[in-house]
């Protein structure tokens, strides 16, 4: 491809609203522009590069005998009332009322209407397992979409769909898309560490992130340097580096805590540690209250009180709602009025014959000495690990300290179990003729997300270093001459280059090398050749590892002098990705 | 492929709700399953169709220096305002907000978008010509979707825009276009008829249509078998072949024709043919008023009107509005009460100095021997083509008589104007520095509906035969052995054909010859090998030519025995597609 007639609409400065770096980039190398708010053009540079990763993704998944399918975007609000979704999916989903007022809605997920498809299709136990994607355009209405296409309200996912007689089956499927996903992330040149992860509103039983350790992803995740354990936070069982004894006294007295309401501000003004300190946290759920308690040191994971509740909305409690049960806000402990519509949680961590600071229930007040044995009967009031971990917290595998780190997340496989095979009956019969529910898996990954990740990995102060699989071209001839006629002499060497089928980009704009130069590494084609007075005069050809920026000089007499050395640096770069593909299998 | 590893879906009997041949045959070959009204998931084999389709689109766009570029879908009300399309493009269009109140809509086409986007990207006259595309979903909330994926509500388009400083430059690449479409069509197997169209709500100067003519067509087209003239009849200039003078009589008097409200009741009555009775078409547009007389054997081409009277809407003016002009339905003729507020248009085709049969303007009454040149002044009332062309009109480039044929619409190309440029101010600076206003071109290809009818043109009592350039494989190998020795000796050849990058899918599933061979020809591979016993005992293999059905059996020793064979007839089904493509230039 010529440069003349393509677009590169590349910008020298950072784009205002532009905050990380693949954001940055991807303006200013011309790959996207922003349409509206979370919604992105793809020029045909960054177009070139989605499509790269769109193939890896495909074949790997038919290598792995998925089959692929293209389903509607607009799926009828019907299926999803089914799945009981419609109403729990929000405001993320975008919705719309056709011209005969029917609702539909513009698929964020594709559980339902993959069912609805495949259930007519499986009959008998002899149909499965069988594991089915689509690669295509989804949406979510996000409130803050940011970050370019990490977090866009429309973006190309591959999402895929297991259907399995047992649990065994579900396994192996389960099992070779990890290997999968693990092979894909190789091949894009991303390198992820998967981590287990809460399934959430989906249902199931098992599920894995994979995620790109980044400072700027949304997620944070534990990291055991010691036996390679990694969780999402929100998932990560908690176990203290040590349960300090609750040092705040024996004896319970009332103390004057005038004003002070967090625990930050009563540990502060008694002079204790935090962790001496009990934390009570007042919340709805689905129509329905619980108040918990915790060490003041630690948070709440709301995930795991959503799970141990199979709430499906959580939030603070309102001023009417404490109200309602007496509760005095900012000064909650243990000896509150109880009320049966008031369900009581107590954190794991907290030390049940230790006595503790909490709040009096009295306005300005707070106690030491606070024991729990003496307020709560341990058969009626359940103690269960709701915190959230932290960096030190130890390994739930090996005991070992934990790292936290915050992570992107570009993939996710989910062992659903029958949850959506149950709402539309999704059945076949087994070998003895007994009709039987099926068991599913789900396997989804960002694709734009993917590229933006790479980014995120793949640049320096100059731009983008593309790993050699999805760079939007593999080479980039800058080429530089006045005259028709050294034009011509250069074109012949382009034109050999492209016959034997190389991946070339010719920059034969009318600019000046420096502009060419620094176009070419803020794109950041893996392979640079430079032909200009010195191959004109003395049939050099510079040509340049952009990652390395390593540069080497060759005299041209020939094509192939050019093209070993163009497979050296190929393989070179190549190199690294097959050798973490060996080291999957 | 190993189809017991694949999906094929197959049903025996028509579905019930499918009318036309590609319809039925898309859902009983197990290429698409319906969702819901109009919107249709693509299934294994379906998808593959589709995308060797968007490939050959791809090829020719990318060889006739056209960009690919990908938009989102979800595009914001804001633009469809600043070009005035908010309003007009009615029910069709799909509305939503967003969670912020933001009005958006599903793009049913992208002139907006693009508009938007190359803007900032072309500033001088040396970015220009420059010509964008994207291959990707877009959404028409139709009010019957109908005939399967040929009218759908969500559909693959590849949208063209092309951006030129002049009408010679957009002329340019307007021929360009037309020839790639020739090309994309031939090489899908498609036989398609260049029309003259009506640009319709576009706006802009020319425009043609890319017909394949089919029985199930929802348009008309005029051909002339003389010149190779062909016009969609919304568009075609109508030339009567003889104006007949008007026949019923010239003295002008009332008779009573109780009852006799429509055309056919009152030529009937009074026995004159149809042409000598003059009709009265009273409508109402964009809040304004027209009446028109034609000849009452034709009818009102109200795309004509349309275009002269630059109306959006058009419609029937209803008993109130009639009643406000004095106008007595049935009975509207000559010598009504003229009004300012209603504009008055005579048919071209009317002669003005012979007595008609017309409407006596009172109830059951009509005149004879009615002539336009008394009631109206020809410097006042303007005499038009407005009338439907028909079989039998003149040509309007050799007076030769046309025919009719139904079509159906696969692509569409237009000189848009400066319509769309003019609303987002897309200008670039001419040779002088002077800000010029560019002017565009706009070129569609529905994809789906391009595989609907390249079904509807290749299809026979068995089933589908796929053109070779767009067969989901193209080579079938059905297979016939009981012991998994003869199944290994069948692998060896399937092997051999898929290391020799032979496209193929291996039929190995446990099911009996007649229902595999059945299967074969409903779907349509082009080529298929039957090895069966003859193979087992006497190394023999029989190939099919699906179109032809021509059989032939030759004996196995090496694999070159067999690709032989299937070259030869892979050549002769390639010669129709290269002999389309060598008369093309």
């Amino acid at each position: 491809m010529k440069a003349s007639s393509y677009l590169i609409p590349t910008t020298k400065d950072d784009p205002q609203d532009a905050v990380v770096a693949s954001h940055k980039l991807m303006l200013r190398a011309g790959l996207v522009r922003k349409s509206a708010a979370g919604l992105y053009s793809y020029l045909p540079l960054g177009l070139r590069i989605l499509k790269k990763i769109e193939s890896i993704v495909r074949e790997e998944m038919d290598d792995a005998g998925a089959l692929e399918f293209q389903l509607p975007i607009l799926t009828p609000a019907e299926i999803w009332k089914e799945s009981g979704r419609w109403d729990k999916m929000g405001k993320e989903m975008f919705r719309l009322r056709d011209r005969h007022d029917v609702e539909n809605c513009l698929g964020p997920t594709h559980e339902e209407s993959f069912c609805t498809l495949v259930k007519p299709m499986v009959r008998s136990y002899k149909d499965l397992p069988i594991n089915v994607y689509q690669i295509h355009t989804k949406f979510r209405d996000e409130i803050r979409p940011r970050f370019g296409v990490i977090r866009s309200r429309e973006f190309t996912m591959k999402d895929a769909y297991s259907f399995h007689l047992d649990e065994e089956s579900l396994d192996k499927t389960y099992q070779k898309m990890r290997l999968t996903y693990r092979r894909i992330f190789a091949r894009l040149g991303l390198s992820t560490i998967p981590v287990q992860a809460d399934s959430g509103n989906m249902g199931g039983s098992a599920s894995e992130e994979f995620m790109v350790v980044s400072p700027i992803g949304e997620e944070t995740l534990t990291i055991c340097g010691s036996c390679g354990y990694s969780g999402n936070i929100e998932k990560t069982p908690v176990i203290a580096a040590s349960i300090l004894p609750a040092l705040a006294g024996d004896i319970e007295e009332i103390i004057e805590t005038p004003g002070k309401k967090t625990i930050q501000e009563v540990a502060s003004f008694l002079s204790v540690p935090e962790s001496t300190t009990l934390k009570a946290v007042a919340m709805s759920y689905d129509g329905k209250y619980v108040l918990i308690f915790l060490t003041g040191d630690r948070e709440l994971n709301e995930n795991k009180l959503k799970n141990f509740l199979g709430a499906n909305e959580l939030r603070p409690m309102g001023q009417t709602e404490l109200t309602k049960f007496e509760l005095t806000a900012g000064f909650i402990g243990p000896g509150f009025k109880e009320n049966n519509e008031l369900l009581v949680l107590v954190d794991a961590l907290v030390n049940w014959d230790a006595g503790y600071v909490a709040g009096a229930n009295e306005f300005d007040k707070h106690k030491k000495g606070v024991k729990l044995s003496k307020y709560f009967l341990a058969a009626k009031v359940q103690s269960i690990d709701l915190a959230q971990a932290r960096e030190g917290d130890l390994c739930p595998n090996c005991s070992s300290p934990l790292q936290a780190e915050k992570g992107i997340e570009v993939g996710h496989i989910f062992k659903l179990g029958q949850k959506y095979s149950k709402a539309f009956d999704v059945s076949v019969l087994n070998d003895k003729g007994k009709a039987t529910l099926t068991t599913m898996g789900c396997y989804g990954i960002g694709v734009n997300r993917c590229m933006a990740t790479v980014i995120e990995q793949c640049n320096d102060e100059k731009g983008i270093f593309w790993p050699i699989s999805i760079a939007p071209f593999e080479i980039c001839l800058v080429s530089i001459a006045k005259s028709v006629e050294d034009n011509a002499r250069i074109a012949e060497v382009y034109e050999g280059l492209k016959e034997a089928k190389y991946d070339i980009l010719w920059d034969d704009r009318d600019l000046g090398p420096g502009f060419k130069f620094k176009d070419s590494e803020l794109i950041g084609f893996p392979i640079r050749l430079t032909m200009g007075k010195g191959f004109l005069e003395k049939k050099e050809i510079t040509i340049l590892n952009r990652k390395t920026m390593e540069e080497k000089t060759i005299v041209y007499n020939a094509l192939s002098d050019l093209t070993q050395e163009i497979d050296k640096i190929r393989t070179e770069l190549k190199q690294s990705i097959s050798e973490s593909l060996v080291a999957l299998n």
